[in-house]
């Protein structure tokens, strides 16, 4: 991560900024997506890394739900409108955009609670590989590593898996995860964007070296999945998780989602194992006999209102390709940071998200004075991002509904707000 | 529970039934509160103790939420539609139809998540308390029990949470619980009506006994809150939990609630330590510390879209005394009995559920042969109840929008179709 200041990369005229970021958005491929959002051109939103705006088929869609769904068929609509599979069916929907084949991916619950499932059932797996001896024999998997920088609650209920577990928690520099795995590691919890600097990290050098010690990886792909391909089947992961409401527009506090590599369901012992991850749920039979496949990481009755938003708001995704999604992501955010660079007072703005592309999320992380402030006034402005405590600018370029002139709107701004100060 | 068939009570004439259930329905101060729900006059609703009617509060209530405070807010919302404070507020709401003063309800995740929350927080604090010496000295606490006939997921969840501290779960008969509780308990687990035959358990004799026994009572009220006075302030309960989709009508899946009394919330070590139950969540502090109140229970980000449907939903509370409510309830459950005696086929139904008042919540489970059949035919008559395995008819009596004349509608349907058989 970079600490020097951003400077000016040299002039260009205002005009043939504007032009040239409107000759930007003609040729994008991916411009008449934002066609599929409830978008007001007065503001330019750069928070849908964490609350991502409303797809258009969503109102329609749940005014259905509860009015014919809920209000007219009742309790036959856990049958008759596919409640009852919903969790499978919109996890196979969200698995090709992190790379994953059908069958794996189950929705519902929080990315905490998921996280909690992920990471128990990940050290178990390590202790019966053990048990097995397909890894090294007589080895002590006493630690859990996860990056340090972890989105908190990541880290506070990998904190309390490690203490039922009997495991202590190592938090380290995720860039360094790869060299600490080791015989003592039952488990790797890793961030794959760290939301507060934007840094996308190495999934795949993780998971290797996770994999070379005998441990599994659980990734947390909440910053990265719908901003960039993730490809857990290629990759190896062995459990990721991720909440739907950034850029899958899910709607707030949409279910979050669960990745179980389809090598491991058959072994996936769950800490949470509620019925309707049983076997034959409405047998009501009181042992527990786990289904088969990703279902098995179902827990409770799913919220059916939440979670069939999330489908309806999925239907943005048909026909796109997660590359060129990536592709205009990075596009997007180099045009941030350079404009940034030539618009704001010097050294008023010190990027904390990495410029090579290869360690880049789809989020810009600048630091600067008074950040409350200055987010206060941008918003007032129009120009809605967010902060994070100290002194984190965040701002989230989600491709599929923000544009270059949005991106050159949003820099000027900042530039003067910084230049004429927020009292 | 009874294993005697149903016999015909005494002759009454077709017409005065009708006649006496009009007048019951005339009589009944309860009756307008059917307005407040979406119900057309063709259908008999008799299995609102697994999903509630829509409440006609919450089309219009959810239109708004995705429209104005998703579609246009966005993030604002999270303050300024108070999405962050939903958990508690609800909660608040829900606390008076359990008898209990506000702060110590929360709302969010599913019922069987909330059972792992509270039976782990409780075997904990009775080991804190062993520690401390309030409780009996020297002792084991290693039982955690349960009623054995519980609903199937609460007894899953209770084994992992058994499994994870160390205990052994024992499922006894709900009736021996009082004196099963002993010095190896660590905690009881008790759903306060049993989801398939309908009995009231004897919430009072649970929790005056394991408290003397030194273990704290983890009550499952699914089945008896919004049908039944519960009182979990008076009768001392520790911990409750319940699903809000039932009696309470929040729509599907609708989150579930958290009852942590208020003296044990200081020391609530919650296994699901997620960043929503920290003092100060968005200071993102690597070290959980949790927050005071009953909000220390939540986990992830709550699922606004479901949990706003339920706030809707509540309203039809509003002003509703729950001890005219049981009246009805019993009522209503007496007449149905006392109809199908008297129309059905003798011999054909035996009644699963309590006749005494005491030992009965708002539902009748009734035993007959070809369940599924009848059930189907039931429905396709437009009296919709539902069975479970393998021959349990159940009929829920929900007194904020079901009728006399609807339950003489329903007796007289279910004796016709015994009388005709479903070929």
């Amino acid at each position: 991560m970079s600490d020097r200041p951003l400077t000016h990369p040299g002039a260009s005229g205002p005009g043939s900024a504007w032009a040239a970021a409107a000759r930007l958005d003609a040729a994008d491929p991916l411009a008449g997506r934002r066609r599929a959002f409830v978008l007001d051109d007065d503001t330019v939103y750069l928070d849908g890394n964490s609350l991502g705006a409303l797809p258009a088929a969503v109102p329609g869609r749940l005014a259905e739900v509860i009015g014919r769904e809920w209000g007219e068929l009742r309790i036959r609509s856990w049958t008759e409108s596919g409640w009852w599979t919903a969790p499978q069916r919109i996890g196979d929907r969200i698995a090709p955009l992190i790379g994953a084949a059908p069958g794996q991916v189950v929705v519902g619950d929080s990315t905490s609670v998921n996280v909690f499932k992920a990471l128990v059932g990940a050290v178990r797996l390590a202790e019966a590989d053990d048990t097995r001896g397909t890894a090294s024999r007589g080895t002590v998997r006493d630690q859990i590593l996860m990056d340090a920088g972890t989105f908190p609650t990541d880290g506070y209920i990998a904190e309390s898996a490690a203490r039922m577990t009997g495991r202590t928690l190592v938090p380290v520099p995720a860039g360094d995860l790869p060299s600490l795995a080791g015989p003592r590691t039952a488990a790797v919890l890793v961030n794959h964007v760290d939301y507060r600097t934007g840094e996308l990290h190495g999934l795949a050098a993780v998971t290797a070296a996770a994999h070379a010690a005998g441990a599994p990886v659980v990734a947390d792909l909440c910053h990265s999945a719908g901003a960039l391909p993730v490809n857990v089947d290629a990759l190896g992961v062995d459990f990721a998780v991720g909440c739907t409401y950034k850029y899958l527009n899910g709607g707030p506090g949409a279910p979050a989602y669960l990745y179980i590599r389809a090598e491991h369901q058959a072994r996936f012992d769950s800490p949470l194992p509620g019925w309707n991850g049983h076997r034959e749920p409405f047998a009501m039979t009181p042992d527990y006999r786990p289904a088969e496949g990703a279902v098995r990481g179902r827990v409770g009755t799913p919220d059916i209102l939440s979670m069939l938003a999330l489908e309806a708001a999925l239907e943005v995704w048909d026909g796109v390709d997660i590359a060129e999604v990536r592709a205009k992501s990075l596009a997007l955010t180099d045009y941030f940071l350079a404009r940034v660079a030539a618009l704001a007072p010097p050294g008023s703005l010190v990027p904390l998200t990495p410029a090579e592309h290869a360690r880049r999320g789809s989020q810009i992380s600048l630091r600067c004075d008074g950040t409350a402030a200055v987010m206060a006034e941008l918003v007032r402005r129009g120009v809605v991002g967010d902060f994070r405590e100290p002194d984190v600018l965040r701002f989230g370029f989600t491709p599929l509904y923000t544009g270059f002139t949005d991106t050159e709107r949003a820099a000027r701004t900042l530039a003067a707000v910084l230049r004429e100060g927020t009292r």
